[in-house]
């Protein structure tokens, strides 16, 4: 091989590190936008973080289908209302397994909402998440969201078991 | 355009898609310096992630002009009785937006007090955070910290809110 | 230097702030793993995140040392009977100093409980978290990490101060 295929090659090995350093750090990001678009109020930011026809279920009371699904949440009575009273939806930083245009994840979740009554915050809800994102034309979008109440409930806790082929080698 | 010229080019797109990579993750470790700085009580080592002039506002009773400023309010009486009686400052990963030298963000950050009597710990504080940084010589440092709580106040939720020209293309 | 020459010596500089971002990402999902493998009680898995004779000290209480103690606290009746009663080990993103094949960090864990009685949920612990970990031929495992409640303990705070020549230049 000449030295110029050779430093091609070097190159394009070090692009494939870099395009998966991007998509860490892009899905890290998409997912740092949800908290702020929904404690502000943003319903139609919030929804641009789905693919158009994204799902996010809200286990168990409800299962949005597509944007308008999830910016109708926002907008509607329920969150409003939360937000109004002041609320925090904290998420953490995903495990986030690629496979090419695809993406999964694992996470938590804290709803936490001021007591003006009791003057403290408490802590609403602390739930399992589950990730699915895919790659569109404009980067990075969630294509399903499942978060459900760490309760005890078996399933809940299930969610957050490693991916059997992700699980570190030993 | 010769061989080498090609790969060059290829090297410099790349030379900049890492730079942005460094930017993210820098600012990450920045901001996850704070609350181990401010929770062991040093003072100078909370400053300097500030630039010189840096500004803190702790709404509605703290503002903080200067690394004086912010060692003094980590040293001072009212922040010493919070770590002396146990007490974590805990920051999310911000959603972040660099251009150029300068970036801005929008995360949250948690106080969480230990109660002796109740023994257990309670959530003090659910707060709304904005962020300026600025690129130094010696790497990326806070200019603007504003940290309002979730207490239902209009003007806090807004800080959330993401920037108009940020926002996801549908 | 000839042509090829500088571009070989442009992309090893690359190389080298390219596996500078991966230690850090790497490390960042390694300790997103945490949480989600002892919260569904995914015992190997977590166990496999550390060094094979890796340490885990939960202070005062645990003195974990090697996987097998740690699958086994994950398997034991403490740790069940957390995640039967619904529970989140909720960590946060480590500040991450690395160093050639070994790395130190310190952030936060929350312990958050559902608390059936009173339907809500209650933050058991908060605690500073000091890590090391190592490169093996795997990747990046712990090889230490000692959790220690910010109950107002002393040696607990200390964990969080910043390491000597990490600090931020003024």
């Amino acid at each position: 091989m000449s030295e110029i295929d050779e430093l091609r090659a070097t190159v394009e090995t070090l692009a494939a590190k870099v395009r998966a350093l991007e998509d860490q750090v892009e899905i890290m990001q998409l997912v740092a936008q949800y908290g702020p678009a929904v404690d502000s109020g943003s319903g139609d930011a919030a929804a641009a973080l789905w693919t158009e026809d994204g799902a996010f279920d809200a286990v168990p009371h409800l299962e949005m289908r597509g944007r308008d699904d999830i910016a109708g949440m926002v907008h509607g009575p329920g969150h409003q209302s939360l937000i109004l009273n002041g609320c925090g939806h904290v998420l953490t930083v995903p495990h986030i397994v690629v496979d090419g245009d695809e993406a999964t994840g694992r996470s938590y979740a804290l709803n936490i909402r001021w007591d003006a009554d009791a003057d403290r915050f408490r802590v609403a809800r602390v739930s399992a998440n589950t990730w699915r994102w895919k790659r569109t034309s404009h980067g990075w979008r969630i294509a399903e969201r499942i978060n459900a109440n760490l309760d005890g409930t078996a399933e809940h806790r299930a969610m957050l078991a490693p991916p059997a082929d992700d699980r570190p080698t030993p």
